[in-house]
């Protein structure tokens, strides 16, 4: 079985990323607006296992933090997903980091981990640099507690069923 | 804003909802196959704490079970839902009422707590005798753990995100 662990945001940065996804992004329908921490993996039952374990670790270490998105970016040049950035990933990476490491160490990327809440993809080029260049105006200031993480696994409609929630500390 | 409790069946018995669902239940894209547990409510902040003291107190006084889908049925007369039925609905009757108690009791219903998980919905009455004359016919027998059960809460476009898991005694 497949799984994953995300973030979601508060309902308020939800809603805001609902109104652009429901347009610019086919991934719309499968799961509410997140940020990944970790990519989707198989695992086996013996896997799971270890990894709930370790992850009630991680969140026992970790605390809960304040975020902000504050403009829309893209991964430009190396594709074309549009996506909300946080005005700092530093927490971010380092609850990457922390949940990432051990028997959950990432295989290797061959990018960086940088933290984003996707709204737009596998648009087509012309439409990409439009809707780019409109979203880019768009002043963005939404705050949300993180507070939380959420391990979730894939059903065979690609949609996402959430199996565990881990609480941060306070 | 609006939160509700629910159990997710295991993966099998969501995949084989899910493909009644798309094509039967308009909701199917809001939210992963489900038993509902408590309906959905609008609550303050200070009603969610209350509502999170409550259902961690319950899951440390409820035990896991495992339960069986194995038939198909419908709310006929009252409505045009289809649904897939439990083989014992008891020991979901007793976690929606250890659950749905004192402050988390429900405002008084015209029917009785009929656990279910609803593949079809709004279907035209034509629709809906067809579908439930066919389903009838399937051999159902899918059996799955309830070891934890979900707060949601309702995103403005109608979909469902989960807050928080609270794990059942093993």
């Amino acid at each position: 079985m497949k799984y994953g662990i995300v973030v979601f945001p508060g309902k308020e940065v939800q809603d805001f990323a609902n109104s652009y996804r429901k347009r610019y992004d086919p991934h719309y329908r499968l799961i509410q607006p997140h940020f990944t921490i970790r990519e989707a993996e198989d695992w086996d039952d013996r896997q799971l296992e270890e990894a709930i374990t370790l992850l009630n670790e991680a969140s026992q270490r970790l605390p809960a933090f304040t975020a902000k998105v504050n403009r829309f970016s893209s991964f430009l040049p190396v594709s074309n997903v549009i996506y909300l950035a946080l005005e700092d990933a530093d927490p971010f990476i380092r609850l990457h980091e922390e949940i990432c490491q051990g028997p959950l160490e990432e295989p290797q990327k061959a990018y960086r981990y940088t933290p984003h809440l996707t709204i737009g993809q596998k648009l087509g080029n012309e439409e990409f640099h439009d809707v780019l260049s409109s979203v880019r105006l768009v002043d963005v200031g939404l705050e949300f507690l993180v507070d939380r993480f959420h391990l979730l696994y894939q059903t065979d409609n690609q949609a996402w069923t959430v199996y565990q929630t881990f609480l941060l500390q306070k």
